[in-house]
């Protein structure tokens, strides 16, 4: 079996207890820089390969210092092991400085259970209704990885005809055919452009992110996965990205929130 | 002049660099545990004395283990420094134990600048439309503490004409008159009930945060805080809180997101 792009540059090797290598690959670039979620994942591989418990329940991660693709050390700290969660951190070292700080909690989704009501918007739009593409290939080496079809109306600096509103999603998935699992959803919740830059008075196409959390819900079903994110406030240059994932079979996934600036 | 009570609650006092003792309060428990905001707001006291910059623009806090009001010891690490942002990491350890740990990113929040544009609803009711007291004074010391006037409706475990949705705010301040900043909205947006509680489907009335996020956006005017708080998905016994918090002058002031879990 071959193994898929996203695993293959996710991949971390043990060298010592709680200490990985691994290297950063340069194709889920944005820009020239990696994308976020791609190295948040990475983090979070690594604490499940040292850690018994197999899905993350939560992810908040920092990034601290600009990645670059090429070798990167992972060392992973047991914060907390409990019955039904344990906490780890995880820290990305590149050239001698910390680059992120990952605080996961960790779980089993198979395993939990208790009341359900969800009162989130499910998806509104079939995939035929979406768009095919990725709306800026000529920035994005990440595009190459992805199947993306996006909602009409979100994408404003391809559309003229699209409204002044922060929204953005559709469908994506790995154009490798690899299924969606808990651990992806740390890559996936980061994956879409800004929805922020649908605002005409954004200049920038730049919006570095400084903190994501993303809640993983639910082992996500094979197939494509409908994602939506919305920024309501954009304050003084800052602004939150908060996003909804759901599977193909109409399960809420993730929910994820980030804190991002624009650039100067 | 006199000390707040809760600045004289969160008070740390510096033993080793980096290092402080407290005390934790019984002044602000919930049953028989401090209130989570309450800590976070400890933590990240600690790491304001310890770097040169004055406000949290972000604060992750995870609940690793039951606090119990005492002596606790608060480790700081100064994890990156920045011109703009700086990101430093707290750790509370009681009887040998972490009890929590939080990531926070620092910055100035009176010299940030860039574009605006606001989505988030304001306040809908005024003061006087809302109910004075709190909701259920027999389980919460904290209510001593504040002074909270919550929208009719929201409180369903009182009010049977409460409507099921999963929501619940109004204003807020603290009752010695301790005018609100940016490091008290660590506490702030904790220091409500939750609002998954008026769902007739939910039988505990206990729901431990296992993590929190808030995002302080500006620094507060004196006097009353409006915050709302809303869980929209209630997964498996899953949940998360989202919370938006304004000042007196109308300006949103922080949002934040936490993940909680209904008690077995």
């Amino acid at each position: 079996m071959l193994t898929s792009e996203l695993d293959a540059d996710t991949a971390v090797q043990e060298i010592a207890p709680g200490r990985f290598r691994a290297c950063i690959s340069d194709r889920w670039n944005l820009g020239a820089a990696p994308n976020g979620g791609y190295l948040s994942m990475m983090a979070v591989r690594a604490i499940t390969a040292t850690l018994p418990h197999p899905d993350p329940f939560s992810i908040t991660t920092h990034f601290l210092r600009l990645a670059k693709p090429g070798e990167v050390l992972v060392e992973v700290e047991r914060v907390r092991d409990g019955k039904n969660h344990a906490t780890a951190q995880a820290r990305l070292i590149q050239d001698g400085a910390e680059i992120l700080r990952a605080l996961v909690i960790l779980g089993d989704l198979s395993k939990i259970d208790g009341p359900t009501h969800i009162t989130v918007p499910a998806p509104a739009l079939s995939l035929q209704e979406c768009t095919a593409g990725w709306p800026a290939p000529h920035l994005a080496v990440i595009s190459g990885r992805l199947d993306v079809r996006l909602a009409p109306g979100t994408t404003s600096w391809l559309d003229p005809a699209c409204s002044e509103r922060a929204e953005l999603g559709g469908w994506i998935r790995l154009r490798d055919g690899r299924a969606p699992d808990a651990l992806s959803l740390a890559f996936f919740a980061d994956a879409l452009p800004p929805p922020v830059l649908n605002l005409s008075i954004v200049t920038t196409r730049f919006v570095p992110t400084l903190e994501l959390t993303v809640h993983v819900r639910a082992r996500p079903a094979p197939g494509w996965l409908y994602a939506w994110f919305r920024t309501r406030a954009l304050s003084h240059g800052y602004l939150e990205s908060d996003g909804e994932i759901w599977d193909s079979s109409g399960q809420l996934v993730a929910m994820s929130r980030q804190l991002a600036r624009l650039n100067r």
